[in-house]
């Protein structure tokens, strides 16, 4: 398991962010006008983090947990996610997606594999809707700070939610709160993965560690150093030249569609309240 | 062919909507370091004024439209579709989204017609988006103010984009657009329909015309008129709360996912400058 390293600001009160985060679902869940979530679980710790607060927010027999897998995933992943399911006695359905998945990649000839990659993300996404759509269950959201900002994730994909509840903390921070939740340790311990394709890991394919990213990302993002401070602080500037890089081309992941403003409310400039607000 | 009614306010001075429209998009485009742009091509009025107005923006070399029938998609939409290909002499490509779609409903037993609506809507989202990494094309959005206020679209579906230049003109402007543009006269014409299923019409399915909509929600929310007021104006009481519970309860279309917020810089909250800004 990763630590958020020396940066005592990365270090949770993980009990404190447990019930607001509880309470955050139980709330936003609510005031959506629904009851229950649907989770899609993955075999990884952020999915898994997100099954135990709904379910804890929710009760357990208001969250389903849908696994996806895609031919090439790993048999493990689909084990790891079974762990999540039997620790918490969720209800939970598999939707294999290859039979979504390989029409499109076979006749668009995707051979780029993150091309794939983000062919699936996206079917999941409409597994995961149109369940919410028929059982009347809010997609939650599986996405941490440190994806969202390196735009380490696909849009309309693993990024698409209704309602995320760990969006705002990096990935380090996931991990401290997943042993404070109990999720499997097999989970907390092992290599992240996209599990897009045999042998990724996040690490591998990012080029740096999730630790160093999450400690560059406080000072630059939460902090907002200059490159100056940031290189007087000790990081590598090909390192902090990278991964801002990486955040402002991932901007347009995180940002509404551009509209062309021609009237005096445009819908996410000047009309754009809060989903439960009135007009 | 609908008018936009007796409110002044409405009527577009197309002339100048278009020359804004068009630099708008080769604007856009170009920041978002891209030369080409792709459209999917419906056969209806919204696509083939974005269209129409890309490839007078990029160039016809440009600008790709990708027609995505489905089985059940009506021929007269696929040959409009073609009217719109020949009118500008742009490149195009037609993509069968049927064996995409089929595996998924028959095996989780979609009947609703909205939610099989859905899964085709985000499946031509797929098609798009590889279309655009492939490519190196941005997706061009073709949803007007009207869809998007009623929520009348798919979430990461038809409404996903990366730059929309309709998203500001009510349908009935859009329809002035079109006849200033040149779009085929059958195209500005024909009954606005999502095409999903047979003799779908939106009017039918709305239970109102857009000319109606389009003047009141211009009212509602671009002149911010009370309920007292509306009704002093002459809308009739059932139609205006019927309408604003439909922009109310779609708000969740048009934000980004809720975001648990933990930091003093949240993604979406406190951290959201346009994407072409620095950090």
């Amino acid at each position: 398991m990763e630590t958020s390293g020396p940066h005592a600001d990365l270090s949770l009160n993980t009990a404190v962010v447990r019930s607001f985060l509880v309470r955050f679902i139980a709330d936003e869940v609510r005031n959506a006008g629904f009851a229950r979530g649907v989770v899609g679980l993955s075999g990884g710790v952020d999915s898994a983090v997100t099954a135990f607060l709904a379910s804890e927010a929710l009760g357990s027999r208001n969250v389903t947990a849908v696994m996806m897998p895609y031919r090439t995933s790993s048999r493990e992943s689909l084990l790891d996610a079974q762990l999540v399911v039997d620790a918490l006695g969720i209800p939970s359905a598999t939707v294999d997606i290859t039979p979504m998945v390989d029409p499109f990649i076979e006749s668009a000839r995707v051979e780029d594999r993150v091309r794939a990659g983000n062919v699936m993300a996206r079917q999941r996404m409409i597994v995961l809707y149109d369940f919410s759509a028929r059982e009347r269950a809010l997609v939650l959201g599986t996405s941490n700070k440190t994806e969202v900002l390196l735009g380490y994730g696909t849009l309309f994909g693993d990024m698409a939610s209704a309602v995320n509840p760990l969006g705002d903390l990096y990935k380090t921070q996931v991990w401290q709160l997943a042993s404070d939740l109990g999720v499997p340790s097999r989970i907390v311990e092992k290599k992240p993965s996209a599990d897009l394709w045999s042998g990724q890991t996040d690490e591998g394919e990012l080029g740096f560690s999730y630790a160093d990213a999450d400690r560059l990302l406080f000072a630059m993002i939460d902090e907002r150093h200059t490159d100056a401070e940031l290189a007087a602080m000790g990081f590598d500037a090909r390192f902090v030249t990278s991964v801002r890089a990486m955040v402002q081309k991932s901007q347009f992941k995180r940002r509404p569609p551009v509209v062309a403003k021609l009237s005096h409310r445009t819908v996410n400039v000047d009309f754009r309240y809060a989903r439960d607000w009135g007009l």
